[in-house]
């Protein structure tokens, strides 16, 4: 490292951006091609936009975010700037092919933010983001009860058996619960984002802020109070739907009828009892329109850098007599997916065609750090391997052995036409613990070993490795070198169904 | 389209870059996959570095060209800019990682340049590379060879079968022969990359260049001639070992040596025959220290535009009395993959750890060109499908039917539980044209046919798509639901087989 303005170059990557590689990236990949099987699986297509957008396709969409946009220099020619999000892009590509009416369509790439990097909470300014959307108009709740069935697919797919829970909500009830409460119309969404805290503060601290910063009637915030600490499953649905009030509203009245519709299909999908119906979930995105959810998971992220443990301790020392969510363990644990029905954003573009939407976006990131540290204290974790190779192929011999290249060259060939995974040493005479040390190096199943005297017979040795002393196969088996890539195939096959 | 400054926005992407989307992003992705596939089956690894570096990383690597470097804008911090190539990125890794002392990298990835687009050319400011590169200190050629029989495979893989050359060279026989024909040191360079235009113009236009614009003594140009219009295999290697004049010469002879090297282990690895020694190579970057090559193809990527027939008609005017490259198929088409061994480039960053490095960069984008032509002069164009979804779930009734949605939730969620790529319409209630409608869009293989009679019995019918009139299955199989999965898997598997 270290820098010489003459000679030398800082050696390093820009900051809040990282190179990813070792196991990282074998983990990274391995949760990527989970992840899109489970898009595959339910007809989800790809698209790719361009890293940057024109700088005016970004402008707006944003708030007061819209500082943290990286610009492209101005080099003549027209402005740009790095994607934000994968939102924004494929509500302007929905714009501009007005001929697509519906589509469902992942994204996996890089999202650009000049924030203040905290790398070890995963806080990058070039990370990935995991976007799946569905596109078009469709009988109500439909698309949106499958994105909640792909969503829980993948978080089983990735291993986390019941340790996660989809928190939902819906904006109509939202927006009618402030309406009944007497929330003036001018200060709902402010209001919303104040509830939206409610993952991370107390009641209490959400209370001050309505009544003090934001001016709101104390008896009003109270109202809402009654309402939003609420969440449940059915029971509270039908409690909610008997609530005279809230029925009388028609805004709430709609999202009821929504969620009960979507209740019904979820139990279909056979996913109800991962839900939460959590009246406290805003969101805080101002362009959701519909149904809201989020995915949260026990005891995750926090913990990988500066403590959850202190935030948490601080959490129940405040809570004092409110409602128990000192005690929910999702409570101060980010969220690992989220998202929602936007029906309004691809009108920002196109001006008049409304494309209804709704989608959600995996924090891949987070999902990588939590499954990286289950992984380290899983036995599984030594099993990660660097590459993928199959057969290290080796040659031995006694004195005045010259290597057998050209004999572990053709062995190699014939394995690679097979399609078989295979390396061997760049070396004309290499050493043979030297050879066993990479092969052990990468975990290697299988070495080919080559000997003057097997191949004067037509023969080679297929030597399963790692297997305990005593093992009838342990010094390896000798087969035809005819045989050799129908051998090695059966072994593959049959470690691989273990 | 269209800008209307209060209102609208300029719906486009930035100049020289592009969506990828519909059968285009299909064929890409399959690509990918097909170069990636074999990669792996060679012991490679990813490695992902940010799509911006340091400026001053990038600054000094690129010549004239640097100019075409895209700049992030300065708001505050760090002066970076978008990556240029993956090359560089890469030595600065190896630089920084120095407990790295080798390794099989593969990267595919888009970087950038502030070039003049010509879309239809394929000429982007946003484009994919996919390189691969071994870096490590091994025995001479060994890793040179597995690059170009990786190059073989991929080629092989892609369906290019015999379509392809491999042009190859060496840097160290262009220097000898420079040097034995008196060339002056200081031209070395130039000359060289004069004569890496003979793939695209007549040795008269290169030798006027040599003469006229960079003052080389006509004779010594006559002499670079006679031995640079020459190409072969084997032969050509034995007709230049048995030249006293170029023997004499250290570099030429080491290049020489390096290339009989090379030809053995290409023999064993059964890719000789695809290797053209070609001694008009040079390649533009400076670079490479040793072998050099380039993958060329028939008839190929100029088609795609303005005309290779135009130019390749001027360019037989023009080759009159000359060597027959007029002829040569391969004259005028733009490679397909390039590389070489660049032994020195890591140090440019580590300043004092050499790391020799070989390696080959493809061309993706023009490769997805021509694999796309080709395509659409095949019968398989039509059988690019959008999605890969297995099974459209569908209903139908006669009055009164209600449209079995949770029935088909339910059917899907078992397809879903067992892996199988599955859709249904999300309506209520769809007409059964529109099911078969969308099912076929999508050429999808299967469809699961629910009816209310058949669901009273336990039984769904499974109809295999486009089967000609008067199959026995024509109108589909009945089957138990409870063994619906089973035998939907098998037809997959046996259409899958065929």
């Amino acid at each position: 490292m270290g820098k010489d303005k003459s000679t030398q170059f800082t050696l390093k990557v820009p900051k809040g951006t990282k190179d990813w590689d070792g196991k990282d990236m074998v983990i990274r990949e391995k949760i990527f091609n989970t992840i899109t099987e489970v898009f595959k699986r339910h007809g989800a297509v790809t698209i790719d936009t361009p890293v940057f957008e024109l700088k005016e396709i970004l402008s707006g969409k944003y708030g007061e975010d819209s500082k943290l946009i990286y610009d492209l220099a101005d080099q003549g020619g027209e402005l740009c700037s790095l994607r934000y999000d994968l939102t924004v892009p494929f509500a302007r590509w929905l714009a501009m092919n007005s001929s697509v009416q519906n589509i469902k369509r992942y994204h996996i790439a890089k999202v650009y933010r000049r924030d203040q990097p905290a790398m070890t909470k995963g806080r990058m300014r070039e990370f990935y983001q995991c976007d799946f959307d569905i596109a078009g108009a469709y009988d109500p709740m439909l698309p949106d009860a499958e994105i909640l069935r792909i969503t829980c697919e993948i978080f089983e797919a990735l291993g986390w058996q019941g340790r996660y829970t989809i928190k939902l909500n819906h904006r109509k009830i939202l927006d009618g619960i402030f309406l009944v409460c007497g929330v003036p119309t001018d200060k709902v969404r402010t209001i919303s984002s104040a509830v939206d805290k409610l993952d991370k503060s107390p009641w209490e601290e959400v209370r001050k802020e309505m009544t003090e910063e934001k001016g709101l009637d104390p008896e009003v915030a109270d109202r809402i109070g009654e309402y939003v600490v609420q969440k449940g499953g059915q029971e509270l649905l039908e409690k909610l739907q008997k609530d005279g009030k809230l029925s009388s509203n028609d805004s709430a009245k709609a999202g009821l009828e929504d969620i009960s519709l979507l209740f019904s299909y979820l139990r279909t999908f056979g996913i109800l009892e991962r839900i939460s119906f959590d009246m406290s979930l805003a969101r805080g995105l101002d362009y959701y329109t519909g149904l809201i959810y989020e995915v949260v998971t026990e005891g995750s992220a926090p913990q990988v850098a500066d403590g959850t443990a202190k935030q948490k301790v601080k959490k129940s020392k405040s809570t004092d007599g409110d409602e128990d969510r000192s005690d929910d363990p999702s409570v101060g644990v980010g969220s690992v997916a989220a998202g929602g029905r936007y029906d309004n954003l691809v009108s920002m573009f196109s001006g008049k065609q409304q494309i209804p939407c709704v989608g959600i976006s995996f924090g891949v990131e987070r999902i990588f750090s939590i499954t990286k540290q289950r992984l380290a204290a899983d036995a599984s974790a030594a099993a990660i391997r660097g590459n993928e190779v199959d057969v290290y192929v080796m040659a031995f011999g006694g004195k005045g052995f010259e290597g057998l290249l050209q004999e572990r060259m053709d062995v190699a060939k014939r394995l690679w036409d097979a399609g078989i995974k295979a390396e061997f040493s760049w070396k004309v005479k290499p050493k043979l613990p030297q050879q066993f040390k990479a092969a052990e190096a990468n975990s290697v199943p299988f070495a080919v070993i080559l000997g003057d005297d097997e191949l004067a017979a037509g023969q080679v040795k297929i030597k399963e490795m790692g297997l305990p002393e005593g093992h009838a196969e342990k010094d390896g088996v000798l087969v035809q070198l005819d045989n050799l890539v129908q051998e090695v195939q059966t072994r593959i096959a049959a470690q691989n169904a273990q």
